[in-house]
């Protein structure tokens, strides 16, 4: 038996959208609060830029992880088709319910990718850029959140020991 | 008497902005030819980069062209009020009639400039960048148009002799 | 019961700061020998870039992790106010008997985070850019370090086995 | 007994190459299909980034995990004078019988400066930036490989535990 | 008869190419000592990145100089299709005989773009970038050269009085 | 008589170094008010990069304005040596009496390169970045100065007709 070495490769993809940080389960109000210009009535715009990351053993023919043209066409599939030149909010169904954070982005893209990938166990982190100075990681974790009755607030249990 | 050298200091600037190239000049079907997904229905957004170039003379005293932290506050009027986290289009009364081009903005921008600093003979260089594959950049030159009345398009004089 | 998504979210800030790597704890000779050009009697200076990331779960109202403004505010009162334009050595009362050596500035920035950040639990990652050609990184971990007594060295436990 | 700080430091160097990517266990046809562009005859070339990072405490005395300096040195020897102007595939006796991919070289490079590091422990990633859009990154993990005599490919057993 | 802005736009591409620096009017000991590591024998490459600039009177219907579209496909004729996973010396004919200096390629990407261009005259300024600490720029002048037939070298003429 | 293309060649270098902004012609109370946080008491820094462009025929015979390695090496005389790991208010004569500012070093630097260029005629322009967000260009222009006797301030004649 022998081995071989388990490898991350990443590509990056750039695409440019309009969106606006507005939340249906918060009043008008809260959302000025908690969003400021972000809330900005008629919307922004960002080039992001997303890094998809996939991980595991090297092949020991073509000495490749995957192939980075299929990685690519996944993207375009998933990210570019979906959301380049396109307005978040009111073109991509996802989000006509969910505030367009780059945190719920980061998720959209990981569960795209997934559900189309060949090996989605190979999927390890998904990098979302929203502009030069943030950027979000997601690596497919969740945690349990319960319902707090008396506020009506969700209280998450305590985060998975995974460390990163 | 002496003699002080002449220098161009710039300064760059970044905002988040939605919008859509679309000519009210065109039929839709025309905006739709010649903009492409750029014309997308409801938008799209980028982090643009403003980069302003004043040149002038060294203060032989203090050692600046002109104060930064002046150039900073006038690009924050001009360009991060006026245009950061809002939809150019319908946020800019100057965008309403005059499409959003990366060449536009550029050139509201150094008109927005020139009309405000106090020694607007000093405003060199305009340089926007839409995409972090593509720019442009103004130096306050203008050429004649006259109308060719026989198509009904505009014919450009030639070019000043300007070098740049 | 749900779960939600657990998403790291960073920002990044540049800081101009002076400093001069000099460790009372060594000779001049000493100094000279183990930081070469860096302990250059004078000082030197970077433009430091850190980026401070926070881990945690998604707040299913807002679709954040932690609202950046917060984290902005933040990394102000504990980076910038602190260092940006300042000279590390002289004005920064921790770094008087501490060399300022990129990895003693990351667990600077740690510490002072961690001490402010409304859950210190959440705080993930910080790392450092001293030039463009090399940063640290730092998660919060530390190791036990006991004294060699017959050559006046510390010896280090293995290492926790936390992976990164 | 007292703690010291565990710090992951990195240092950046860039090197450029010509290489192709041609797999000897492959027909010709087979490595057109699978490299596409990256197995035109006469090869190619990239300005590659070779991100080192070592981790482990902090020295109490001197404030720093490793020195620079030394580091630079052991990515000078292992990796500038080997690759930087040079044909991989030519002038690296390992990549005669092994595909130049990003993945191998960054083993290559772990494997390198694992043999030269005078403590080999600290290694702890290798990241090799191929073009501005895509990298792979190295950990130094490996995972046993069984040959499936049916097939005649390789069947990876299942990716050790560690998170990364 | 009305003004209209003259603006310059820039698409950014990048190819990675392999090459070597050998002139074939210099001995091989000459090559070696003028271009040193650049002259090694079996080449080496770079991801280069080429900046075509086109400067022109806006558009007064669509806001444009030129359509980037229109652009980014003769930068795709002229210089991706032509040098893109290439290897310049061997797989374009122009630089059998030339040595592929970054000096020699911008000027023959000026060229290509020139002969191709529905308007050459808008045609200003080819930046390439072969690695990124080093880059060329080049406007379409040229000077007359003259022979010194006592020394057998080339005299160039005053360089014409063009700023840039 | 045959022509040759006229081409501008760039190097980059880093450097990085303390300073602090401070006017021996004016009061502490006026460089305070006009320098604020950059006349800090104990100085601050940066990295600087300095980007040298060279600009000349191409040899026929090498293809090159002008050896790189040659170029290179003036920089590092003139600009590492001097100025990197350095403060440059106390270690660079130069800037005893002459307050630091970007624009001063710039012209410190192309003075510099001048006096040891073999042909100084083909130095063509000075860019000097301070932070990522700021730089100053010189091209060695200069113009006159006169004093006014009734303010004591002076009176800089009109800039030359240079375009740039």
């Amino acid at each position: 038996m022998t081995t071989t070495p388990i490898v991350t490769i990443t590509r990056k993809e750039s695409f440019s959208s309009a969106h606006r940080l507005h939340s249906k389960s918060l009043s008008d109000e809260e959302n000025r609060n908690i969003f400021g210009k972000c809330n900005s009535l008629n919307g922004h715009g960002h080039n992001y830029t997303a890094e998809v990351s996939v991980r595991g053993p090297i092949d020991r023919e073509n000495g490749m992880v995957m192939n980075l043209t299929e990685l690519k066409q996944l993207m375009n599939d998933c990210i570019m088709t979906t959301m380049d030149h396109k307005n978040i909010d009111m073109d991509v169904p996802y989000f006509k319910t969910i505030p367009s954070t780059a945190e719920n982005i980061a998720v959209f893209i990981w569960d795209s990718l997934s559900a189309r990938l060949p090996k989605p166990e190979l999927l390890f982190e998904v990098k979302l850029w929203e502009t030069d100075k943030n950027y979000v990681t997601y690596r497919g974790k969740k945690t349990e959140v319960r319902s707090d009755r008396r506020s009506g607030k969700n209280i998450c249990g305590s985060m998975s020991s995974d460390s990163e």
